[in-house]
């Protein structure tokens, strides 16, 4: 049940009241907390009408609005906050909340009242003692409580108990048990930033409506691109929704480079196009090729080696076959950080052969390029200043709150021409300021969420060096659970070698197993041991890590770890969270 | 400036303190709290707690942290908030906050002072004798502020300055005088659930990881499908990054159900496609057809009546031509609310022709949707229940924060044929619950943000009976404008008689342009009114309403109401403003 008036503004509690004969009046609260604080309601004031500010113009009369239920108040704070503690929301909608006349209070109390709700889940989202999810199966969550959209409206008592039951049946992804996904964490500076963006509540496509944040996009692109390695960090770039999409840009204005009539005409004006990426790749460049009308079946996949690599002589091999054939090989797509191995491809061998063959070379960064921010790490990333694009996701392994993925273009001023339309009621010409900040054009996209914002400011909070720390750490773990399990009994890593990303690839294999024949009863018995134990996980709700088969090798564990709230003792209890949930098997 | 402890915990300020001799000190602070409330840090410790939960495993001591930076206290609630009076923010970074051990007190302190300044911001938004905008130009704003980053971390005090600093220069897009865009407003709601769903921070791919969040997808979906009058609300849907996007997965689908063998080999394995949509249709439709590998030229524009709605007899006729020619028409996207005069094409018409040549039939209610909520207004639609696809952006006339955009499809399942990559790594076939529920294989995201919540929990708050009322009152303003300048001297309405959606245009015809004959000169120094009076107002910062020219006609003024906070006199503001800033020209 959400509590009416549980905000920090309610005073009027049950016991100690430093008033106990005016208790439970709004006078008394009003009196009373201005006597010790010097004035909650001053501050509230001060929220009111900001630095100095005087008055405010109240809405019209006509406005929806709701006067009758918030009559005048006589102290001297106007707007006051006295009538905060008869605020029940059980008999408030949010017809009561802002814009409606006198709604400031109404409002201020319920944001707060949400806010606590938030500030408690952020609280035990770090909680080692609180599960990390509360499984419930779909059917049950159906039943559990009523999630229709109806006619009439509901409560603002009503509202606050949606957002808490919502939240009790959420995955606490910034649980330092949570290592589900390349995404985990919940960095608090990234969080601020993120409510800041909604509060801001505007669009990317032009400067007129976004100044800060089309500054901000500008400043950040040139900062990733020096980071790259691009010189003066030139070029061009944008954050798009997710590095999927920031692949299918890739491709698009790969394309558009050496075909930019295919804008135009179509792929039936030009010849029968090949992309080459490795097995390991992401689904994404096969996802994009299949949506720009170039077509899975165009998408050559290479050979990897043993730890996940994309083997060079084999793109070659086939780069010529291709040609041989009378095909255009114009893409490859090269991985920095696979999606299950963790695996860098070997750029600098890749970008040869893209420069002898005159294809373009992207690289798709969106899990390793976090280890750019490492002097550490980031020779792992050697030849990605060779690259003419590059999609780098700092939602993951930078744990910037999703979503918030870049593609950077190596030659300025490509994704304005392959993308533009020049809508005029959009981008007028005549406008009175420099239209080179108008940047919407060069995307797919027409409205543009602000997806800079919590980048840039925890940038400013951890500087370049703080993410580095951060990544830094996260490798370290990966590494330490490496070094654990390598020889443990009961395990067998998927490749051998200190993993190279966070991911570290291996089977549990429950004692009935271990003294089994290496034969296909046994692959049968193994496939189905890391669902179980993902299931059982979920059901206690204590960890949760992923699972999946790949090529000839069945189910296993990707552990990742890209959550600066693990620690050591995480890792160790994962490890034996898997043999507890695994040993009967 | 930052104000460190500047949140509604601080309460050692310089006056009134009811404990004087020992103001200022932490202890203090903290037994007199007590006293007075029966314990702030009491309901701290609820925060930190939570609902009865007792104890909270710490950090492991290898954690980033700052232990020392915040010592032990003595009192009786543990953790306690006895330290909040002695934050300094200039001293503290981001490493002293969450995960850090005993970071709880510094992080709800940030978080709260951040909200702090939110909440001054939202305050302000609705505040008439604020500016909409405080404007510099791009370069003036470099200079204004160090926006850069760097190596070396900042104070959380720089952080909270970066906060207010950004805010001070960003848009009120909430002001009830900011009708720039199709999507204004801030709807308290809304903003509370898009803050809830940063805090919740997961992506939309699997039950797994979003589960209420999947589930209100499917609830919401349904809902809208209903809405449009598909029986018992059947049919598929997927919430996009925004209209665009939504219509180019139309323009996918439709290709895809067409000819589905172009999933794999691609445009040079089918014929030549025609889209055809009208002259007066959003860019969109071109920006996909280029994408997608179709081109532009195959998409056809159809001509529109002076109201800019398409005219079907034109449609059939360039359909016909295109079959003689051997192409295959394969897409029809008609739209309901067209950008500049919010135009409704005459939908059953077009779904007559659309069934007789067996074209998919797409609207584009990015704009016009929301009409569906209101009794009144949805005639304007009809037709709507006959399309295949319908784009709908709650974002825009509904109110809700960016972004939300849905794509509705009538039949189901084929989303996922045509857009599915199997990817085992993601979407593993052997997981204990239903897979049904695992739909982020039928987007072309991979990592897909949650867009679902705000619009589900401000139906919630609102019933569709208040969305209703909100529409129809910014329906009724619209009509009020126009009823007040149609025949005022000096302005000309771009089309006649009454607005059919929101946007009315015009031209304001300053008085030395008035007893002009109409010829080339008239229009030259015409064409120059509305961006100077539009500069101007964004100098001013009074209001903001956007202009355009179309085809032939010189830049005019597009007003377009979706701010629920604006009001007749705002209106009335409006008018008074452009015959103030424009009357010298």
């Amino acid at each position: 049940m959400a509590t009416p008036g549980s905000g920090f503004w309610s005073f009027g509690s049950e016991e100690g009241s430093g008033d106990a004969e005016n208790h439970g009046t709004a006078k008394a609260w009003c009196q009373a907390a201005q006597k010790f604080t010097g004035g909650i309601g001053t501050k509230l004031c001060a929220l009111l009408y900001g630095d100095g500010e005087k008055s405010m113009e109240t809405g019209a009369k006509d406005d929806l609005g709701s006067a009758e239920k918030t009559p005048a108040c006589t102290c001297n704070n106007k707007p006051c906050s006295c009538q905060k503690a008869d605020i029940n929301y059980a008999f408030l909608h949010s017809t009561d909340l802002l814009p409606a006349c006198n709604g400031e209070i109404t409002t201020l109390s319920f944001l707060q009242d949400v806010m606590d709700i938030l500030l408690q889940y952020v609280v035990k989202s770090f909680d080692r003692s609180t599960k990390v999810i509360d499984f419930h199966y779909p059917n049950e969550l159906l039943q559990e409580y009523n999630w229709e959209l109806t006619d009439q409206p509901q409560t603002l008592e009503e509202i606050l108990l949606n957002c808490r039951t919502t939240l009790k049946y959420a995955i606490k992804t910034g649980h330092p048990r949570y290592f589900n996904q390349l995404s985990t964490g919940l960095d608090m500076v990234g969080l601020a930033a993120d409510w800041l963006t909604s509060t801001a509540n505007t669009n990317m496509f032009t400067y007129e409506i976004a100044p800060v944040f089309v500054l901000l996009e500008y400043v950040t692109l040139r900062k990733m691109r020096e980071m790259i390695g691009w010189p003066g960090g030139c070029g061009d770039g944008i954050f798009s929704p997710g590095g999927a999409i920031s692949n299918m840009y890739a491709m698009l204005i790969a394309r558009f480079k050496m075909f930019p009539e295919v804008k135009e005409k179509g792929m039936a004006a030009i010849p029968r196009l090949l992309a080459f990426t490795s097995e390991h790749s992401h689904f994404s460049v096969k996802k994009g090729a299949a949506a720009l009308g170039i077509g899975t079946d165009s998408v050559i996949l290479i050979r990897c080696d043993e730890r996940g690599k994309m083997i060079p002589s084999d793109l070659e091999r086939r780069i010529m076959e291709a040609k041989q054939k009378g095909f255009v090989p114009f893409l490859v797509s090269a991985t920095a950080g696979t999606t299950v191995y963790g695996a860098f491809d070997p750029l600098l061998a890749i970008a040869d052969i893209c420069k002898k063959y005159k294809i373009w070379m992207h690289v798709d960064a969106a899990w390793g390029g976090g280890l750019l921010m490492s002097r550490k790490h980031k020779w792992k990333l050697n030849g990605v200043e060779r690259a003419n694009s590059v999609t780098w996701n700092p939602h993951k392994m930078m744990g910037v709150p999703l979503q918030c993925s870049a593609l950077l273009v190596r030659e300025e001023g490509l994704m304005q021409s392959c993308n533009q339309m020049h809508a005029s009621y959009l981008f007028q010409q005549d406008k009175h300021y420099d239209l080179s900040y108008d940047t919407g054009d060069k995307a797919l996209q027409c409205g543009r969420h602000v997806d800079v914002f919590k980048l840039w400011l925890m940038w400013r909070a951890k500087g370049t060096t703080g993410f580095e720390a951060q990544i830094d750490k996260c490798l370290e773990l990966a590494e330490y659970l490496y070094n654990k399990i390598k020889n443990r009994e009961g395990y067998e890593m998927v490749f051998d070698g200190k993993p190279q990303h966070t991911n570290v690839c291996f089977w549990y294999v429950p004692p009935s197993l271990r003294n089994m024949e290496d034969n296909e009863e046994r692959m049968n018995r193994l496939l189905k041991v890391a669902p179980v134990i993902k299931a059982r996980m979920m059901e206690y709700g204590t960890t949760m890590v992923s699972y999946q088969p790949l090529g000839d090798k069945v189910n296993f564990f990707r552990m990742v770890i890209s959550n600066p709230a693990a620690s050591h003792q995480d890792i160790d209890f994962l490890i034996e969270e898997i043999e507890r949930l695994g040993q009967d098997l």
